[in-house]
């Protein structure tokens, strides 16, 4: 998953978009970048690994003149982690520059990419988006606007994209919908950010989102929108509600924090958990989720885990023996709360089943007499082809047990995942109009033929 | 302030020492250091600045062999950042080495300091736990543990303290026991940690506290306890459960979570906030007074404010005009909760009102109609001389204003504070033996006649 | 500048690469970079932006396995200092990898590119070379050979390429044969190197130059050559004798020792110095002019000058009043030889005369009573279009000033340079077949037409 | 070995330390210091690891005000690197700061370290040097010049000191006079510097060596000197003039290059190669020695090594087998030069052997038909107490092999050393006064009782 932004409008751009990066950082902690486009019309770069904070010193900002910046932050996903593919991607062609950042995953990016390559490019990344470049590059159409719609015809896939060209901004997003994108407007200066938490900490006022299908101009005219793409059903990823997204953030029209507060509510209807002494959540993203399932409950509400978020990346594992020292590292559980205590603990989603079970066993440590484990989603059967960096399919617990297998797994007294239709129902905006393709396994393309993803693959 | 572990008995200590200075991280963020003594009883040390995450490499910890250790973490104060004053403290005296991790500060460290110099010590960091290496040395005392003894005789103030000396493992408190300091059994090793979060994260079990006035030697004969000093009344610092310890930890041999939920259940009986739509915190340290809050008074909890954990130690300042930006990259707030709300905003304490007055502006941008702000502590009018690093009286906004100058100063529609007495009688185990002078001007000591704090001063 | 290292045949292919760089260190500091290909048929790269000693670890080295590698010493030059400009270059394009390394510099490169960029290839770096693999990417050429030639076709200026493509290794250097590159056998692997300090490093016995306009090429059929370019008269670079290449090297057939030596003695017929008390060198690289010069001349030869090798990239300007820091951080002269006698000093080369003004200062502060500047090369009047990184002709001190204005304004007593004939005809395998332009004007091609060589130019 | 830098009475101070710094970089390259007194008289010091150019940054200098700083470059030893052993030396005592930095090695730093420690020292790091910032702070004399003249009663072996005492320079040297250390005046400013080389670079005048058992003391009342300590025979270390010292300096009262220039002279009529068709130098420290054979036999001199300067610290080995990759990193034969030829090599000391050997063999595989090994030195059979890093008597090969053996072991065809007394007689001050223990066994005191020098040992 990435994140990214962009504002075009304002001597203080790149400044902004640093400041934005800071909000957009859940979104990918492998790498982050700026460029920015100065007044002579050449853009500059910055990339670094790491965090927004680590990685983006005040020197990398001196370089970055302009009224035009756009930025990226990227996830860390195995194998593939290097400068070389960070973002944005920064290039010269015909008269100019080509400066773009992509949050999002193409299905066709290994046909899009052999065809060029059979036409003589190529490709300095393992990343999908330069495919795009590429294609921006090679469009002889005559406007900024024209060359993107034109690279972007026949693209499959998730994508949300900030292209500078020249001092043209574009923000396009694809026909389905699967990411946000969202704009905003700061003292007459456009912005653009993945979330409006992007928005907020520039003191931007939302607009509103980039549509699906839509593609956003801002150049000296000021802003034009196009619609070249034939339409597609939406499918706008439910997971962003339920996991992803910050919860200060409203996305895809409807706000994060009460999405998440509805999911927990539903699930305290559709798998109560009576008798229970009170409920907690495995923070800090299923707080929502959890307030909502004790409110519906009518049980009280604990912070019976706390998470240490000075947790940085690189731990010396203590001693062979000890498999749970990375929950351990990140999580305590309150003995006082849970000793001899029937619980029930809310989480998001269970993947791979290996944190949970081990925040399972921390609570039992703690005390706990029963614990019952309430999933604000339905059960992860596949993986994402549109941008979430999900395990293969032998990997998903979910996808290889039962119900009752995954909770013996885990070691819970009880188990409850959200149903698919409690899960979209739960949006504010749902239920219609949103991909589960992970729960459901209704892709609605098929999957990337690229047998060798991590090394051609990916840009997010 | 800082956090200290040690443990004794375990050819794993250093490793688990690294693990422990991770739960004890949020005690102290400049530098972190572990110190072990290898079989031939030679005694070595690593210390980095920043996090335990940054600073220590697998290659410092190679270094550390043997089964006793004593780790650091160290917070940042202004102006005396340097290695020089990073901890464990490690120093070659007669017949060997002594390593020595302190938490609190010691009120006549200038006078004993002078006293040593003018017996022709040197000192080579500004910190006051040198003052105590130097102590012990000088000591002719036959044991260990009588030179910790004679060392601290006379010594005034805050001091939890690990000490190895040869193969012995000693931990000391203060009589007035201002710091909590924890012991904990691992397999027979013997764990000390200044917080039960610390015992945790090595799967220690909880045995005591290390009581006012005691020191616990751990040799190869076991562990045995000494009295040596006069006792004094009672004096353990209240804001640790109020905001400096983690709320999964026990101290002073209560939970903090418990009584933080007191804490904001006496807040919302004493300064009820009739009429408010909800309540929320300002995450993380405010959570659970926040929660009982909204219980005693029966009002909904709503996470209103999101806190950004990315956030690293260096920033760049976007523009000269934005003086919110610090509280803008830290926090941000969920307008869909807020807007057209009336609410109720609980915080532990009110420093210097400056973040605090961001919030509120944040806040009311989101769209709260009226905020009421409650603190779950009593009104800070004086500085700490005992280990928390609060500013001047000068800076201290209710040092200098009254609740109401504070509150048009902040811009809330109302303000309470909590109590003296409703704060003491809150917390578990009290309201006898806590310090409070921070609150109430009532200095057990008195204050330390050091002219230059920072330059000569402290280890905390 | 550039220095360009290959083998294949050996498993120990990166770390013989690595080795090799070193040797080729004084041909480009600004960064070293190393591509090798695995037993799968895919390649890894490593660059790093400073010297191969600082920039490549042991862990990148891990990631370099195969029997083929080729790696890249590259040349600081003003305002195109990244890492987006290191080598080799790694590209995928139809059906595999590319990597690339140059030494060299294009003359038509803006051309070459502005075609490729309306033909909609992008840019990713200010390089020249990048040119040449959208080259080789472009050519549908069933063979690698066949491709890198066709690439080639048209391609003016100075270049010698190792190139990897697949598992095939071909070397490549331009028809006039501007630049060195050398050929080796290490136990039946071949080793390229641009000079032969770089086989020696290995181990490698030397077998022969690769020629003017010829392609060799390397795969599991053995060795090739081909020939595929019109043939042009030969323009070797005479500045590598005189300057550039490590004295232990032999380059173009002749030893760079000996060539040396030859100028020295030539320069003592030409410009003798009767009367003086001896001669001595500016370290390192004059000293085999300076010792051919004594030897001739009959004078004693002294070490009057002596170099500090421990100077770094980073400097600390003590002084705004002391101008000539630089040249005594990095030079000091010996007063107990100087101190009163007339003195002959030898240098290579005459730049933009400041370092040699400081020189003389020190010279003459350390007590010497006359001072006979002797240059062993002919004045440069114009810049290098082919590989050095010159200044432009106005900061050329001989572009602008006559023989004896350059004295006066040096400082010395007496001035003498080598003549262009006496240059060449000291090289041992000359005077024919040499480039000379930056002496004579007499340039082999046109001036690039870049109007802007800093942002889009040049590999070297 | 250590180089240390001082300098009283402008407000350069630390920058021209940090430049003198530089040129005393070839005495020591593990760590870099310096400490610098303010306006207020409070002392402040920056010390770093690694070279000077690599550590010590603008931003450290920034804190290093005032007119008055001492520097210190330390030579690296295996088992004690550490930040804790860089100097200067800075503690507070008494009324106020000291700060040292030290070159030499004490023999009985055990027994005053055993002496401190009983009297309640506690020591932090390793260095011997520590002992005498202790002594000084226990002193109660009513100076700074007469604290550190009692400090230095009864303390033995080689030191070379400059101390930093509120704003009082100090300088002393042992009466013995192990080690160089030269004054000068730069504008009124006093200077001081282990060679004359540090004078050099920062432009002072020479004015005289700091005689052995001298204290000279700069203060606001300017120079004095005092000579507290009872006379002892003068035993400047020779090996300063044969390899360490750089040839640029004088020290002593003597031309290291011209002391250098009479080795290789004597050497030439002691140990003559007759029939011999070169001489040349293993470079850079033997060049003068092997210019002054040349000269003595009417052979010519060639530049036959070529010496890498690049290398860094870090070096990957690139295979098992090769057992000289070490030597072929740092040096290169010229082929050219020595295939089929009758050679003489000249170095100036050989200690274990093993780099001697591998030269031998690359000369050899250079095609040197018979080589010649002479030595500018006697042969070094033990190690120095002094504060040469040498290695112990078992690894010395001349500790164990005689002449013949060594030639056979190194390989070569001759091998010719200096004599003792050709070595003392060709020091330009020489034969009297001269410590030459290492090569005849003849040590002024007795060997340091130490029994485990590297951990509790010396400064040096």
């Amino acid at each position: 998953m990435c994140g990214i932004f962009g504002v075009r409008g304002t001597p203080r751009a790149a400044a902004l978009t640093h400041l934005g990066l800071y909000s957009l950082q859940h979104r990918g902690q492998e790498s982050a970048g700026i460029a920015a486009v100065d007044e002579a019309g050449a853009a500059h770069g910055v990339k670094r690994m790491g965090l927004v904070s680590d990685g983006l010193a005040d020197s990398d900002m001196h370089a970055l003149r302009g009224s035009l910046a756009i930025g990226h932050t990227r996830y860390s996903t195995a194998g593939s982690s290097s400068i070389e593919n960070a973002q944005p991607v920064l290039a010269r062609s015909r008269g100019g520059h080509i400066a773009l950042a992509h949050n999002g995953n193409l299905t066709n990016a290994t046909e899009l990419r052999f065809e060029l390559e059979e036409g003589g490019s190529i490709f300095q990344s393992s990343m999908d988006s330069e495919v795009i470049v590429h294609r921006i590059a090679r469009s002889s159409a005559p406007t900024p606007e024209a060359r993107v719609a034109e690279a972007l015809e026949g693209v499959e896939g998730a994508y949300c994209l900030l292209v500078a060209i020249g001092d043209t901004l574009i923000a396009a997003r694809d026909p389905r919908g699967w990411r946000p994108l969202e704009m905003g407007d700061l003292d007459g200066a456009v912005v653009f950010a993945s979330e409006t938490c992007g928005l907020d900490i520039v003191g931007a006022r939302y607009v509103r989102e980039v549509e699906p299908g839509e593609i956003v101009v801002v150049d000296g005219d000021g802003v034009r929108s196009l619609r070249p793409f034939p339409p597609r059903e939406l499918r706008r990823c439910v997971f962003e509600h339920v996991y992803f997204a910050r919860p200060d953030s409203s996305i895809f029209g409807g706000s994060v924090d009460r999405a998440r507060r509805a999911l927990g509510r539903r699930l305290a209807r559709e798998s109560p958990a009576p008798g229970a002494d009170f409920v907690f959540s495995v923070p800090d993203s299923s707080n929502s989720a959890a307030l909502g399932f004790a409110e519906e409950a009518g049980i009280p509400f604990e912070l019976a885990l706390i998470r240490n978020h000075y947790v940085g990346r690189t731990f010396i594992q203590p001693s062979q023996g000890d498999r749970d020292w990375k929950v351990k590292v990140k999580y305590n559980a309150v003995r006082e709360l849970l000793d001899g205590r029937s619980v029930v603990m809310v989480d998001d989603s269970i993947v791979r089943g290996t944190t949970t079970k081990g925040l399972v066993a921390m609570v039992r440590a703690a005390g706990a007499r029963e614990v019952h484990m309430r999933v604000s989603s339905s059960p992860v059967t596949g993986p994402c082809y549109y941008g979430i960096d999900t395990p293969t399919r032998e990997e998903l617990i979910a996808a290889n047990n039962t119900v009752d297998e995954i909770a013996a797994h885990i070691g819970v007294d009880s188990l409850g995942y959200l149903s698919l239709d409690g899960m979209l129902e739960s949006v504010p905006t749902g239920p219609q109009g949103f991909c589960h393709a992970c729960f459901s396994g209704d892709y609605p393309t098929p999957p990337p033929t690229d047998p060798d993803k991590l090394r051609f693959g990916c840009g997010c």
